[in-house]
């Protein structure tokens, strides 16, 4: 008897982290009487005078909010790092270890449109996000004590966001971030033995099978990963191995702009609702050291599982054993290749 | 300027999985807009006709529950592993691997009341749940195939928990799991350097301290880890280190009993919610081979932050860069050494 992936219980191998995840197919049609999320509520106003995001509006403190027309970025006011602390190592015994962190949280507003998300803007518009995206990395990275730039975005309340207004974060530090780490470990390892980049090569296979493919451009493509865990999580990887944001040409900035669409309508095409989801980069550290195993990419990792009101629940065996998927990723990169690239609103 | 680690940004390491937490204390205060969680609703009834844990009821395809009065095991109808699945392995250049894997899973009901959950149950109820998982854990583990065996329990709606009905499950299966196969290694390299386990000596180091102790008796321990993640996180300890269910005496099982219902009693009293968590053992793996490294231990991971209703979101920064908190474990311990030993509703 041989093993059939799309049917029998497996493990699969996160070559990027060097973990793995458990796929157990035929679950997916188990019935579920537990949790249903609600749904998001009507529609958003342009402007919301509530807002600390919108144009003009007061935030914490004494800070007001230019009258931006474009994109905007300022220091978190409630950042979880500071520049100013100090970098002391504590160790009782090996066992007792923490070390001070210096950072600078900062938080981007992609538009001045209270009401917008990504797939709901226009090209122009989410251009200038990845403009900002470049030079906040740029930025913050060349500080001394920066060596690592996570730029992210959680979107919707069920991925703890706490204000509709379309936008995302950095969090900069002085450290390599636990999952980062993982993955330079993994790619310079990779790197060392073949001599090419490990998601190179990957994305390689991928193209030749395309089973897994989800959207492409000439700079970059999506794929729901092999490995991937959550039910509809993509990676995005360019063709080009390079490392940095400030490694790209102009095309390439471009061409982010322009899947990063295509990507975020498909996702709201699902199951037609603004789709929630986690997503960051991640790009070489900005220690200044040289980085030709690094391949700069962008996980994307959605909770829903079956409908806009089910999540897939990352606890108990997931939390303690090894995280598991119901769905295997070839289900799910079929349900993603097949629905509209045109946004249900604008059909 | 020196470290203070109750107010500066810091990280520190957790030595069982030899990964870091960020911790940002000062962030404890801000403000959340965000999404409120629902409370668990009115008072459920002894017993519920349309439970498939209750005793007597049908369960899924032509199973039917017996009419049990204590505690009741059975094979999960939608179980995640299975027994018969072939062992294979499938590599195509070292970056799609994939491996069949064998395993059962298990459902156990704590009591046949539909209304009861641990920290409500009497200790002689609460022992038959440790008779039976140290039963499981036997049973299950001497299967040639069966190489470690996960018990854990997501308990309240929030985790995921789609039924009510007081009950845990088992996930047995072929290879070790992603978190103890790290726990592992860490323990491994510890007790060679050292020559002690890694959760003796650090709960010496809890003991002399005593800010993170929560609840003990003669065998066992809780603190809140020095490396907590989720804000209320606490690890149980065995004051002996021995690594298996089957290594525990009489009198060690029904101290497991005692500190379970302490220490889930105290979680109650928090917020007076049912308060909901994922929590598992990690005994040592059940290949056959010795472990004088491994330290029996329990996770508890509850996800509730300031109050019944908001919760801490495992989102961005977490899923792509470190895990982070922002209350600090001792502030945390504090408040669980406050509350009343007396369950609220007892009171
Ligand atoms: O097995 P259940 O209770 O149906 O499902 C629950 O526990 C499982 C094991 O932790 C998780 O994989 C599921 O996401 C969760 O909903
Ligand atoms: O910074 P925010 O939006 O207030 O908070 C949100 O994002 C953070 C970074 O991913 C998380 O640590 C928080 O749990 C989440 O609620």
């Amino acid at each position: 008897m041989s093993l059939d992936l799309s049917n029998d219980p497996h493990r699969r191998y996160n070559p990027l982290t060097g973990e793995w995840i458990q796929v157990s197919p035929h679950r997916a049609k188990r019935p579920w009487q537990g949790k249903q999320e609600e749904t998001p509520g009507e529609q958003k106003p342009k402007y919301d005078r509530e807002c600390y995001l919108c144009p003009g509006n007061d935030r914490a403190g004494d800070a007001r909010n230019p009258d931006y027309d474009s994109t905007f970025v300022f220091t978190n006011d409630f950042s979880a790092l500071k520049p100013e602390t100090p970098s002391e190592s504590l160790n009782t015994s090996d066992l007792l270890i923490a070390q001070g962190e210096k950072g600078i949280c900062r938080v981007i507003c992609f538009s001045p449109r209270h009401d917008l998300t990504l797939p709901e803007m226009a090209l122009p518009q989410i251009r200038e996000v990845v403009d900002l995206w470049v030079e906040e990395y740029t930025q913050l990275g060349s500080r001394e004590y920066i060596n690592y730039v996570q730029i992210f975005e959680n979107k919707g309340e069920i991925m703890g966001c706490s204000n509709p207004h379309p936008h995302g974060q950095i969090w900069a530090q002085q450290t390599i971030p636990d999952q980062p780490a993982k993955e330079l470990k993994q790619q310079t390892q990779y790197y060392e033995e073949h001599g090419q980049t490990l998601l190179g090569d990957y994305l390689d296979l991928e193209l030749e099978r395309g089973t897994r493919v989800i959207v492409e451009n000439d700079h970059f493509v999506v794929v729901v990963p092999y490995w991937a865990f959550w039910p509809f999580e993509t990676l995005l990887i360019s063709r080009r191995p390079f490392a940095r944001f400030t490694d790209m040409s102009r095309e390439e900035k471009e061409a982010l702009a322009d899947i990063t669409k295509q990507l975020t309508v498909r996702y709201d095409n699902l199951f037609e609702v603004s789709f929630p989801y986690s997503a960051g980069f991640h790009p070489a550290p900005t220690d200044g050291n040289g980085y030709p195993q690094w391949h700069f990419h962008q996980h994307y990792y959605p909770p829903l599982l079956r409908s806009a009101t089910i999540k897939k629940f990352r606890v108990g065996y997931e939390m303690l054993g090894t995280p598991q998927r119901d769905m295997t990723p070839e289900a799910s990169a079929a349900l993603l290749q097949e629905v509209s690239p045109v946004h249900y609103n604008e059909r």
